[in-house]
């Protein structure tokens, strides 16, 4: 049960979006920017990197919700996600893809996590600028929203459907209409 | 020395802005309604959290900064927020405040830190379902703040002038203006 009276019986943070919507137009924005916006990163790729965070932060709603949209994304579906989710390391996906999923693995422990070792190791498989920032970003990012879903003790549905559901939606519609679908 | 070439040699998170704005927009716009939108807690109360919160994870930039944005906006100054930074539970703030706290240190741990006690409390103390939120929120915000400027090994200023100059600037602006200063 939510900590606090929310007002609607909204699953995770879609709760949240409906309780106090001033904030969640930028946490909206920011999750469409980071994910869905241009970038040299796939779509599929960057929802990898914030499913794989949300598992490191045992965040069940917001994995459920990242692996469903990375599964909605990518050829290899599920599978591949669940290899990601648990060990990246030996996940088949590319050694740049490898390299900034253990940028993002440092970041979720601390900024102060990442090493010159990690840079240079993913810039050695071709990572740009860019693609290093918006890593640490979405990394960040999630430590925010997991944090946010968990402190205030949102649900988690149990059923994947319900899931699959908001992968179709977002994956069609993006982030942004995660807010005026709210009550 | 930061981790990517960022283009500009501005402190801390402000390189960041300059090198991504279309992610600073959003981030602003979260701190600005989070720490200077209307509340029933103060400007320097929400900036506290923010301190305590920074100081928990180690993020030099970010304490200094929202430890000087505190201090210009607390009648008690510096000396208050230097306790509260350290030490909250035992600094001569209201029950209510030292309940919020502890909740934001619970977050900074862990979403799955927060406790049915944490709210307990803190509603006994008066705090709202709102403040909690909020509380909730900014802690969380800060997880990612911090874990993106330290991530990047942004540069923190070493004189205590920097953050002063600062304050000045987002007391009176505000953090929508953080952005449009960049080059």
């Amino acid at each position: 049960m939510p900590h606090i009276e929310l007002g609607n019986d909204l699953p995770g943070i879609v709760s949240l979006f409906a309780f106090r919507p001033e904030t969640a137009a930028p946490l909206n924005e920011l999750a469409e920017i980071l994910l869905r916006g241009p970038s040299t990163l796939s779509r599929g790729e960057r929802e990898l990197i914030a499913a794989r965070v949300s598992h490191l932060n045992s965040c069940r709603f917001c994995t459920n919700c990242h692996a469903a949209f990375a599964a909605a994304q990518l050829d290899q579906g599920m599978p591949l996600v669940d290899q990601v989710r648990t060990d990246p390391a030996a996940a088949p996906v590319s050694d740049k893809l490898k390299a900034l999923l253990a940028v993002a693995d440092a970041v979720q422990e601390s900024g102060r996590a990442v090493t010159d070792e990690h840079i240079k190791t993913a810039r050695a498989a071709g990572a740009t600028d860019t693609e290093i920032h918006d890593t640490v970003l979405i990394a960040a990012a999630f430590c925010m929203y997991n944090r946010y879903v968990d402190g205030l003790a949102t649900i988690a549905p149990d059923q994947p459907a319900a899931y699959s559901e908001m992968a179709d939606h977002i994956t069609v519609h993006g982030y942004r209409e995660a807010v005026p679908l709210q009550p």
